[in-house]
């Protein structure tokens, strides 16, 4: 199977992934809550992976690093956990659900929200729309870091130094960027970044992110045992206790770490102008089928993350995926769970065909990939 | 190694699991999120976890089941998603900090909360001291299935059905006897079942189940995308989707349907059984042994889950659990993250040394077990 679904979930995983899971699932038991070897084993490994993320990210302290069970619960940790009645947020029009439903629900209890349209190729207009929308309440600015439906990338780092000027907290949502694109947070104004291990990490699903990089920490989504000051009714305040009540995914994170050495071991650069020259070629040879129907400039690494949108004129998304599917190429239709992204871009009620390649798909499937869908346009 | 920590996780898995969380890994990508192969196989692999479940649980429907990371999450769905300001809750005095903990920050939000002292032995004067709490305002009760630390079992049925009578819901927390001890659903009146998937279900850590038995569904802990209903800024409010955002643990709940299918195919009965019998040659042995002290009467098995807390006379509790890792035997120390259950047992100074078995433990481990404690009590 040509696989070209990375957006969801990247595929196949490093060998070293699947070897350090099963090795967990065969050795290692509750870590942090015993002294014997099958629980120390597993806060080893826990800890490696804190340290492996800390340094991918250019932290100094891997304390900061939280696992969740996937982006989503990192989001709605920083969204949950900071916005209360009377704030005002303000979100990218990029965002995928995973930050618009929290958001939406939180309307409920009195946090307002404004959506700011990212133009493309326009940084300093994408920024002026953000700052546009700052009022006394805004407590927190929320975006991707690059839209897992377009690829379009927003500028973070300027952002970020805004928010700063306006005393304003900022999330980045790096689901589709972590292990992709360089993210150094050392010096960064970034406070809060969520990612999925699954992606670009190369960890195994069930798998997620959370990096609190302020002095500023969000009240946690759940409370409960966390082996540590357990007598104490409260949940504890220390990193990452604050935000890991309860049994972690030990065979997961194992994975996860290995999934991190590998992506430090290969480089993000390298991975991303790897994964850039793939998106390229793709994005060149769908521009010249007839029918293919493309959203985006033409995806250079400084504005897009190699991530493509494309239809076939007349055909239903579904049905072009269907097709692909029967020349063993897996790609992903619909509106990817990012509805705001589709209105944005006017595909809200066709949806479109999305390819994301890894590192582990190279040019000989790209041109595959491109025979096929010319095959199918001319149907 | 001789592993009695089996309260904390179950170890080891069966084979089937391992193989399982293998497979998942090599074989699987997002489910329910697109239409290829990779995809479809996790679909099916999640939704035969789901069935399993349910025929577990007796109960008619498999989208009752819904998917955690852990059982702490599933418990904090149910207390955060029911509880209102204004509202009161009864807990019982053997909850773990997955209970107690996320009670107490509600308390903040103005939900207040009363203990009900458990009695071990008379379930008539425990039930009463649920009664005797209940108020005009009290929403709901939540109490253990058994003490993760005492083993001692609360009448879950009888409350369940006090709480009907009086219009309250009721949720227990199965943590530690899904699996071991039968439990039927379907004509019960628990309306939300907590658990953990990697204790006596025999899956992976990094997995939960909650089973929501109620048409009063609690509001979802997290929002994002479900892969469904993508165009509605609105959580989708059908089972299980609204509870399950972001990708799920596709290679835990793989290997976790294989821990239920083991469990199925023994038949809990016959678990319960064995184990109850281990535990009961446990506590004899120890019983016998001078300087042990032991905290529960004798642990028959229709008030008692097989769990056996002790300490030596005069020694800390950390270090009967290190001499006894010297024998290469694994058990855990400490307060069990159970605060409440060690204040109500006297024990909240000191904490115990639990031991706690699986079916892959037999008599000799149990034997060499007794001789191990035996030795470092003449110490």
């Amino acid at each position: 199977m040509i696989y070209f679904d990375n957006g969801a979930t990247s595929y196949p995983k490093p060998k070293s992934v699947v070897n350090a899971v099963n090795y967990a699932m065969n050795n290692c038991a509750n870590p942090g809550r015993s002294g014997h070897r099958l629980s120390l084993k597993s806060s080893e490994l826990i800890f490696k992976c804190r340290e492996n993320l800390a340094m991918l990210f250019d932290l100094d302290n891997a304390e900061k690093i939280i696992f969740t069970n996937n982006c989503t619960t990192a989001l709605n940790t920083v969204i949950k956990g900071t916005l209360k009645s009377g704030d005002h947020v303000i979100i990218s029009s990029l965002e995928h659900n995973a930050v618009l439903r929290p958001v939406a629900a939180l309307e409920k209890q009195g946090v307002s929200y404004s959506v700011a349209e990212v133009v493309q190729g326009d940084d300093e207009q994408t920024i002026g729309n953000f700052r546009g929308l700052i009022n006394a309440k805004t407590k927190m600015i929320i975006c991707t870091h690059a839209s897992n439906v377009f690829g379009i990338k927003l500028p973070v780092n300027r952002i970020a130094a805004m928010c700063k000027i306006y005393g304003i907290l900022f999330c980045v949502d790096a689901a589709q960027t972590a292990g992709i694109e360089p993210i150094s947070l050392k010096n960064s104004d970034i406070d809060y970044l969520c990612t999925a291990g699954h992606k670009g990490l190369y960890g195994p699903m069930g798998t997620g992110v959370l990096v609190i990089n302020s002095e500023r920490t969000p009240d946690s989504l759940t409370q409960g045992g966390t082996g540590s000051f357990s007598a104490d009714i409260n949940q504890p305040d220390v990193l990452p206790d604050k935000y890991e009540s309860g049994t972690p995914n030990v065979s997961g994170i194992a994975g996860l770490n290995e999934g991190v050495k590998f992506v430090l071991n290969r480089g993000t650069e390298n991975i991303s102008s790897y994964e850039a020259q793939l998106a390229q070629r793709l994005y060149d040879g769908l521009s010249n089928i007839g029918r293919v129907e493309l959203y985006t400039a033409f995806p250079d690494s400084e504005s897009c993350a190699p991530v493509i949108s494309f239809n076939i004129k007349d055909m239903d998304c579904e049905q072009t995926a269907e097709r692909l599917n029967k020349f063993n190429i897996a790609v992903r239709a619909g509106l990817h769970c990012a509805p705001l992204a589709h209105k944005s871009m006017g595909t809200l009620e066709k949806g479109t065909v999305r390819a994301v390649m890894s590192v582990f798909n190279n040019r000989a499937q790209v041109n595959y990939f491109l025979n096929a869908v010319n095959k199918i346009s001319k149907v």
